[in-house]
């Protein structure tokens, strides 16, 4: 039985070396073909090296859910899980960087992000035409690299996985999921463009499917699955892991709407009440605004997405809290939280990974960054 | 022994329908996802349907060199090229959605290029926001699905390939090729923003390296290893195939620069002296302007990318013509053709596969879009 977390812990490790060993490779070969190149890989280093690492987690407790994840006495097995759960990562970095154009985010994991980057990189070089575009653009490349490196990281998991059938599905697997979160980014940025809120159960309903698809689906039920089906798990876990893993993410979405009004900035590495700032009508903020009488309602749509100032955002802070959204909110967390971990001791899985499962949905539910 | 082009306008149609059919089986699936997703699919349709192939037409030669191409009569064979020729034509449509943001081109294949045409659908619908931002945010979006796509289909080639070697080592150039095309784009953008013109040697050996990468490797060579690597084809053939399809791609991008100065706007769909006006420190330009006397340098250098008139695009042309560099650039390219024709006749080559070769060296060379 699990009782430390030490092979998630060695997981993250093992990630690290193995970002760090593949960029290595990759950049060896880049730098004889020129070596502006290095720009690139310093950037995809920088980048690589934060982030949470919740997607190679699920990955691992999704395997260790059908089979024992023992990283020092099984070399094959490790190298898989490593490959796999390194895969995720870069994707989900090639997305990052993407999605951070799309949403012009200056800053990511604490530094600035790629194309701000970038952009600061042409600044400082006094290169010619414009600082932003030349960002953008690189951003760009570099997003669409790190998909392909994904995909190599990927293939080379399923080069040691023996079983045919398991492959084929870790495959499918992997390919719904890079379709899917893309299809969430385009519904997210479609949704705000609309002028103004839909119909409270329309609205609800659109930005459900945002945080589905853009969220709980993407970063921890398709991880989930992609380990337990790499560990060779058959259907009846794989739909247990999809009742909890998507409950977990649902939570995980939600804690993350609400630190997006509420978070602490020292935390958060973001500016306080940055959903908004940005006007993002996410489920808290959907709630919030059908329960505020129509005068309210009308303030609360004008001063929704425009450049508030300190107080201004605290006094949306109290209205959202005042309406019992945000208590609405949190119970809904709690929901899915014990619903999920009552799914993590279903004996379809493992007894080794039922307590990293439970503890898992909690922390995914209840961090502060 | 191939003496009609049939299996090549075979071979456009069945890419034709497995274009459409992928995106039907996509589709489906997208629509019951959000109803919203249609547009994508339609420009994803659109885009697609243009394009001149080559890059599915060097696979298909490829295969040809090593193997016989009988598309009626070996169902498999048709399948597994046909699958591997798409995935090309899907990397290629992902790459030219990004670089048409990068390049901020306005056209592309005769129509509004991606990001061009989710603006004006933002501007149609009166929706909220910037109609620029939300262009290139779906036109970023697109290509990373066009990205996954191309390997998907990539992937239904290689599970249609019985032999592990040659699927291990398709597998191998697909990601180099992907890696490296990155690159060369990377080099691009990198040029455009040095303030001037390095020495010549040093500025010539960069636009060449830009050439390379971002043409002549991915365009033809690339394709051509890809197709005869699937048929079985050994290091003998390949090393005959990187010598033929280098200088038939080298060939082929410094028509790109000839076209991109003196094409005719009618032709090539785009206004004639674009790369004038952008400032492309091509072969052609790179050479034309070493060969002007010190005081016609400095005005060439000021004029270059700026927007220029039809008068002036016009002088520029005749500075070009007269220096004798647009006379030695076609001079390489005959040289390139001439030797890639000789290749063609190689004994490493089957019988049946020379003739296209050499004929499509010639038309790649000398076409006029």
């Amino acid at each position: 039985m699990l009782t430390e977390m030490d092979p998630l812990t060695q997981l993250k490790a093992l990630v690290q070396s193995c970002i760090r060993d593949f960029l290595h490779e990759k950049r060896e070969h880049a730098l004889e073909i020129g070596q502006e190149l290095s720009h690139l890989f310093d950037e995809a280093d920088a980048f690589l090296r934060g982030g949470k690492r919740f997607r190679a987690t699920c990955l691992a407790l999704g395997y260790l859910s059908h089979a024992p994840l023992d990283f020092d006495g099984d070399a094959r097995t490790a190298q898989r899980v490593t490959y796999a759960a390194t895969a995720l990562e870069f994707f989900h970095a090639a997305a990052l960087v993407h999605d951070d154009i799309i949403d012009r985010s200056a800053t990511r994991r604490g530094r600035p992000s790629v194309h701000s980057s970038f952009t600061e990189l042409h600044i400082a070089q006094k290169l010619r035409g414009s600082s932003g575009h030349f960002g953008l653009s690189m951003a760009i490349l570099l997003g669409d690299l790190l998909q392909s490196w994904a995909d190599e990281l990927f293939q080379r998991a399923l080069d040691i996985t023996d079983d045919h059938e398991s492959r084929a599905s870790a495959r499918e697997q992997f390919n719904t999921m890079r379709t899917e979160v893309t299809y969430g980014q385009y519904f997210d940025v479609f949704e705000e463009q609309h002028a103004g809120f839909a119909d409270h159960d329309t609205q609800l309903s659109r930005s459900t499917r945002v945080l589905l698809y853009k969220s709980a689906k993407y970063s921890v039920e398709a991880p989930l699955l992609l380990g337990a089906t790499l560990a060779g798990g058959g259907p009846a876990l794989l739909q247990t892991l999809t009742e909890f893993g998507v409950p977990v993410g649902v939570a995980f979405q939600l804690r993350d709407d609400i630190l997006g009004v509420f978070g602490d900035s020292q935390e958060t590495g973001k500016p306080s009440g940055d959903d908004l700032r940005s006007g993002k009508r996410t489920v808290l903020v959907t709630l919030a605004r059908e329960k505020l009488p129509a005068s309210a309602q009308r303030l609360f749509d004008e001063m929704l997405g425009t450049d508030l100032d300190h107080d201004q955002v605290e006094m949306l802070q109290r209205t959202i809290r005042d309406s019992g959204a945000l208590q609405q909110v949190e119970q809904m967390i709690e929901r899915n939280v014990s619903r999920a971990s009552e799914l993590a001791r279903s004996t379809e899985v493992s007894a080794a990974a039922s307590d990293s499962l439970a503890r898992l949905a909690h922390k995914m539910a209840h961090r502060s960054t």
